[in-house]
């Protein structure tokens, strides 16, 4: 099971893409992580056409059976929530397109999941991705680290048992 | 000179092609108009994917040279806001993609090109986009009319001569 995990930005995207082995039983492994990073100058419709080559690409290299992306942070300013909006929207079109199943998961889920706080810090995120992965360093920046949680995110959340869910 | 106009909307998204004559200078003509829906019960992914195949589909069968869109509408909703600028993220990146140039109107400079005033009615924007293109009838519904007039606002603004604007 491979999992795309992105963290959306409107200047730098983080992404993380994990895989859970089958034997042994949940074995988690760092394939790649980084950041996609758009020129603020650039009109709109450029950085999203950069942002959805990227993400098709990271698809097409890696071909995740799941997305799992952080849902809409709303941020005080209405602006940023709007082109963090637009660039979701090429994001969740290039998985579509691709059959990549897709899971969202609020950015306070996720901390939670993977750190067992909903307001942790983003070095208390990177402390527990590089502890989950067992990587020598915490991946750098921290952007690259919410790729990789949001991924992590979705793989341990599949693993508890559906009644033991309170959602 | 052909100009596709969209108003961009979750539910429904209206569209206009609207073509300018060379000679006799300023003839303008309706290509085509009408409504792209997409279900609401359907996941935000599944309505993307259909809005962004739509609009590569009337870029392919008209070849406009502009996009003329509907800047982003501040709803009081924020969801909804949200969801609009995903549906305006994949219509750029559709003509982006294919090397139509794109101009933003806000919803307020539409009306009050097409119409004389930024607080227009739905009826009187109708009224004036059928008059302007010499139809018998108002494109109907209203959101195919607001469609058109994105496109009749790219070519009237373009009219005047830049020393009269007053932007």
């Amino acid at each position: 099971m491979i999992v795309l995990g992105i963290d959306p930005g409107t200047a730098a995207t983080g992404y993380g893409v994990v895989c859970e082995e089958r034997e042994p039983r949940g074995s988690l492994s760092l394939i790649e992580c980084g950041v996609i990073r758009t020129a603020p100058r650039d009109p709109l419709s450029v950085r999203l056409r950069g942002l959805y080559e990227e993400v098709c690409a990271l698809i097409e290299r890696h071909h995740p059976e799941v997305l799992s992306i952080e849902d809409v942070f709303y941020a005080k300013n209405v602006r940023t929530t709007v082109v963090l909006g637009h660039a979701r929207g090429v994001m969740l079109l290039a998985a579509e397109q691709r059959a990549v199943a897709i899971y969202e998961y609020p950015p306070a889920e996720i901390k939670k999941t993977v750190v067992g706080a909903g307001a942790a810090t983003k070095e208390q995120v990177q402390f527990m991705v590089a502890r989950l992965l067992r990587l020598k360093t915490a991946p750098q920046p921290s952007d690259a680290a919410d790729g990789v949680a949001a991924a992590l995110a979705h793989l341990l959340t599949a693993r508890v048992p559906r009644f033991e869910r309170t959602r």
